[in-house]
């Protein structure tokens, strides 16, 4: 079995760097990082126990890599616009994909490039860990994800035997794994956090901990919460009141906690507005639902992401 | 004809400092600043001409000043609280009170603390000028007044004989000035440019040009535009939509500009949220009208009132 990681940074880095630990047979295609990792392989520091793999199998082009069973996707989604120039290349036949992004709508988009000949399984990562140097890796905390099959139309799908493989795979390398049998309600209930945090952390510059104490940004959050909920649930998903306060009482108990969002845009990257917010935002609009709260956040996402410098 | 300056800032360090400058007697109510100008006077650096008063009446204690004719409020709204121990010391019988301040409800304010025996000026100054050091006054740009008298719940007032009084004074001085029947509705007036551009300019750290050139923040300034306008409108005042669109375009050819809350905010004071925002935001809701997206703009600049340090 030959796996394949595309993109190398504090997600694919420490998933692919495991599954390369534990003996599995990897295969990572890069980027600005290509001749560092090439000849000086990765470091991935983790809370876990630090590891370091002296020699991986790198590729600066996709036409050099092997066809590979298993695919596992970890660019940040703006990158996406790639992945058609990429994945019929290293994605074998009836091989397994695995997209471990954010946001909305990432499982159909490989699903319109690779069509029906692959198994797509969907991971929402709960992990703080982000690349810190060329080929370094360092994973602070938490690190379990969620999986779940896509079926076309975000039908859910269950419990299939590719994602019992999946999960199967993921624990052997020491992961903490649940298993969603709806791919599409399990990544709207990751937005009922990731909308709030991840634009808030950016437009107000603080941790988790800053806008979760703060009476006012308190506020804000629970309103987008409650938003994203009626956007899934007008959506056809399930999502209870319930879980926003759930989700709340959750961040009060965490270390204070930089969403990758706000990560991204220190670093100067762009973020991920399209798929976190805009997918969502339109999906309900379409199901007729005006995600107003959401809305106007994003537009404040795109003037800053446009900044200049 | 005694006049009072209360607060000696970048409005009434100008205004105050013309009226010296021409020869009134001109008292000024002053707390931080108060040694310094008590001993070197004031600085009025002006694009229409630099001046320097040697010699002010200065006071630290408003019990130490003479009753006046003409008394200039011209504090930060969010000083307003000092006004009751204040003007009830240095207001004549049937004396003139000017209030130099941004947002909804101040005339109000100082009507109950002074009851009926005074005549109340709003004043909305079009100005760019701040306070660079103690006594110190930078005035960098435009600088006209619009003036409305105040009238029990803002009943329009007309054009009274008082009001002329003002008008007269002013343009003496050299300030070009215009006059509002419905002082009411020329604070709202205002609001529709204030709301969208001192929000926008602290959280997106931003100046005008940079706002509205962005397509996404122009949106962002249209929407709270049109939602200042409805507010207005469901209060029983009327402004067209077409006058966004004329701020807007007035915006774009004016030099960048960065709003008096956005200098508050990066001098670390407190910025006029209660006037600018929650006081309009809630006579609109008394009048049936959810102004969100200014409540969400509201609550982002409270949670970066409280920011500490």
């Amino acid at each position: 079995m030959k796996y394949a990681v595309i993109g190398v940074g504090g997600i694919g880095g420490y998933y692919g760097g495991l599954l390369a630990h534990h003996g599995f047979d990897v295969h990572f295609l890069l980027k600005s990082d290509f001749v560092h990792v090439a000849e000086n392989g990765l470091i991935v520091e983790s809370k876990n126990g630090d590891f370091t793999l002296p020699n991986v199998n790198a590729y600066l082009r996709v036409k050099d890599m092997p066809k590979c069973d298993v695919v596992i996707i970890a660019l940040k989604t703006t990158q996406n616009f790639q992945l058609e120039s990429i994945l019929p290349h290293v994605v074998k036949k009836n091989g397994i994909v695995i997209i471990l992004q954010n946001g909305l709508g990432v499982e159909e988009d490989v699903a319109e490039i690779l069509g029906n000949d692959v198994i797509i399984i969907g991971g929402l990562c709960f992990i703080c860990s982000t690349k810190i140097g060329p080929g370094h890796i360092k994973h602070f905390d938490y690190g379990s994800v969620r999986f779940g099959e896509y079926a076309q139309g975000y039908k859910p799908a269950g419990v299939t035997k590719n994602l019992k493989y999946v999960y199967d795979l993921f624990k052997e390398i020491g992961v903490s794994v649940q298993l969603s049998e709806n791919i599409g309600e399990a990544r709207w209930r990751k937005l009922v956090w990731n909308m709030p945090f991840n634009g808030l952390s950016v437009v107000l510059d603080a941790t988790t901990d800053k806008i979760i104490k703060d009476k006012y940004s308190r506020k804000l959050v629970e309103e987008i919460m409650m938003e994203v909920i009626s956007g899934a649930n007008k959506c056809g998903y399930h999502i209870e009141e319930e879980f926003a306060y759930e989700m709340i009482k959750n961040t009060e108990s965490m270390i204070p906690y930089k969403p990758s969002m706000k990560h991204d845009y220190d670093k100067g990257q762009k973020m991920e507005i399209e798929k976190i917010y805009l997918k969502p935002i339109s999906d309900a609009e379409k199901a007729g639902f005006e995600m107003k709260t959401s809305k106007y956040l994003a537009l404040q996402l795109e003037f800053l992401d446009g900044r200049e410098g």
